[in-house]
C-alpha cells in the first residue's frame, strides 16, 4: 500500500527536519533536493572547503551525502518512532568528484523489521550534464525510542 | 628494506604537504597527528559543524578522516612519482562517533603494483579514555605521474 | 558502438569457455544462463551439498556465482587479451536463500582501463516467484596477457 | 569475565555441532581447525573442486570459508538461545589463492545485542610458510530462538 498524499507529506517533513538538524550539511554546503517514499537526493555545492589534495571533491564528502541519501530513504520506510542509525556502508568512487554539483540519490532495496538495505548513486552535473561518480551500499538501523533518539 | 631516518622524514612531509592541500580538513577540524611507513593517524576535534542529527559526529566526517588515514598510509609505500585516489571503501560503524575527539589510524595491509590495500581504525578520545567506533577497509590505487596528479 | 552480433557471439563463448573452466560451478551445480554485452547471468540449483546449518543455501554460495556473474559481465567489456580477477567485493544478503534455484545477474556500471566496477542482484526463484535475496558490488582488475593469465 | 574452562568447551561443541551440519563445508573440503572465545579457525585444503579459471581457489570459496570463520566468530560471544546470520560482509582478495591449504581466522571486534562486527583474515599455507591472501569484515546478526533457528 503506497502512502497517501498527507503520508507523504509528513515523511518529506520528517525527513528535511531531522536533515535540518545535521550541521555537517551546512558546514559542506549540502541540502535536501527531494523526498520520496523509499528515496531521497541530496545535492552539494562544490566549493573550495571540500576537497582533496588534486582539487577534487573529497571522497569523504561524497561519503557524506551519499550515507545521508540513504539513511534518509531508509527513514521515509520507518516506523514513526524509529530514529535511524548507519551500521555499515561501502563506497566505489567511479571517476574524480568534479563539477558545479554533485546529486547523490539514495534507495530502499529491503525494508526489514530491524535493518533497512540500501543503494545509492552520486552523479557529478556540471552545465546539465550528468556522470555517476560512485555507488554505494549501506545498512541502516531502526532504532526504537526506548534508545533515547528521535527523527 | 626499512626506509632511512631521511627517507622517513621525506615520506613524513610528503603526506604532511599533500594533506594541508585537503581543504575538507581544515573545514571539518582534523589534522594529520602521526606519520609511519605503512601507517598515519589522523585526529579530529569535536566540533558543532560536523554533527548528525542526534547530536554525534557524522558517519560521513568518521568516514573522511578514515579514508584519508588509509589514503596517506598508502601514500608511504608508493613510490615518489606517484599519486594516490581511493578506489572504494567500506566501514562499520561500531558505536555513535561522540567524545573530544577522534583519531583515524590507517595501515597498508598489501602493498602491490597497481593497488594498495588499507585497514583502519577509529577510535574516540574521551579525557583520556579511548574506544574504537569505526573500522574501515580501502583500496588506494597507485597513479603515475603521466596522470598529471602530484602528491 | 554496440558490439556486432558475431562479436557479441564470441564474447559469449569466450565467457562460456572460461565458466567452464572453473571447477568449482559443477561442484556447486551453477550454470551460465545468460550473456549479454555487459551483463552476465548465472543459476544455482539447490541442492543439500550447499547448505548452512539453518537449511538455507550458503552465503558462500551465493556469493560465489554473485562474484563470478560480475567477473565475467566485467570480461564482456574487457580487451581480447585481458584476463579478470576479483580485487574485492561486499555483498549483502537481504534475505535467507532459499528456493529451487538462485539466479545472479551481475552488470557492469564502470569500465576503465585497469579496474571494472560491477553490481549484482541475486534472486531466488521458487515456482516461476522471484525475490531479491542478496545485492552485490565488486572491483574487477582487468590483468595484461603479461601475466601469463588467459580468459 | 572470561568464560570458564567448561564454558568454552560448550561453546566449541556448539560450533562445532552447527559447522558439521553447514553441508558446503562437507563439499568444498573444510574443517574447523580451532574454536576460542571471539575467535574462530577454518581450514580449506586445496582440491581440483573448488578452483576458478586459472587454477586458484575461486574467491567464492574464500569468501565461503572467512564468513563462516567470522560467523562462528560470533556465535560464541552470543547467547545460548541464540542462532547466527551473516547480513553483509566485503571481503578484499590480496593475492591469488593457491597453496596447500587456505586458513580463515575470525575475529569479533564489537559485539552488540542485535549485531556483532567481525574482522577475519585468510592465509594461504604450502609447505609450512604462511601468506595472507584476504581479509574480511562482516556484520552477523543474533538471531532469537522465536525465528525458529537454532546454532
Amino acid at each position: 500500500m503506497s502512502p497517501s498524499t498527507q503520508e507523504q507529506a509528513e515523511i518529506a517533513a520528517r525527513v528535511r527536519d531531522s536533515f535540518a538538524r545535521q550541521s555537517i550539511m551546512a558546514t559542506l554546503g549540502a541540502e535536501v533536493a527531494a523526498v520520496r517514499p523509499g528515496e531521497v537526493e541530496i545535492v552539494l555545492l562544490f566549493s573550495d572547503r571540500i576537497l582533496q589534495q588534486h582539487g577534487f571533491i573529497h571522497a569523504g564528502a561524497v561519503a557524506t551525502i551519499a550515507d545521508s541519501a540513504c539513511g534518509y530513504a531508509a527513514l521515509t520506510v520507518m516506523p514513526r518512532d524509529a530514529a535511524v542509525l548507519t551500521t555499515e556502508f561501502k563506497i566505489n568512487l567511479l571517476s574524480p568528484a568534479k563539477g558545479d554539483r554533485l546529486r547523490a540519490v539514495g534507495r530502499v532495496i529491503r525494508s526489514g523489521k530491524t535493518l533497512v538495505v540500501t543503494l545509492g548513486e552520486v552523479f557529478a552535473e556540471t552545465a546539465g550534464a550528468s556522470k555517476q561518480i560512485a555507488m554505494i551500499t549501506a545498512t541502516m538501523m531502526v532504532v526504537s525510542t526506548g534508545s533515547g533518539l528521535r527523527d
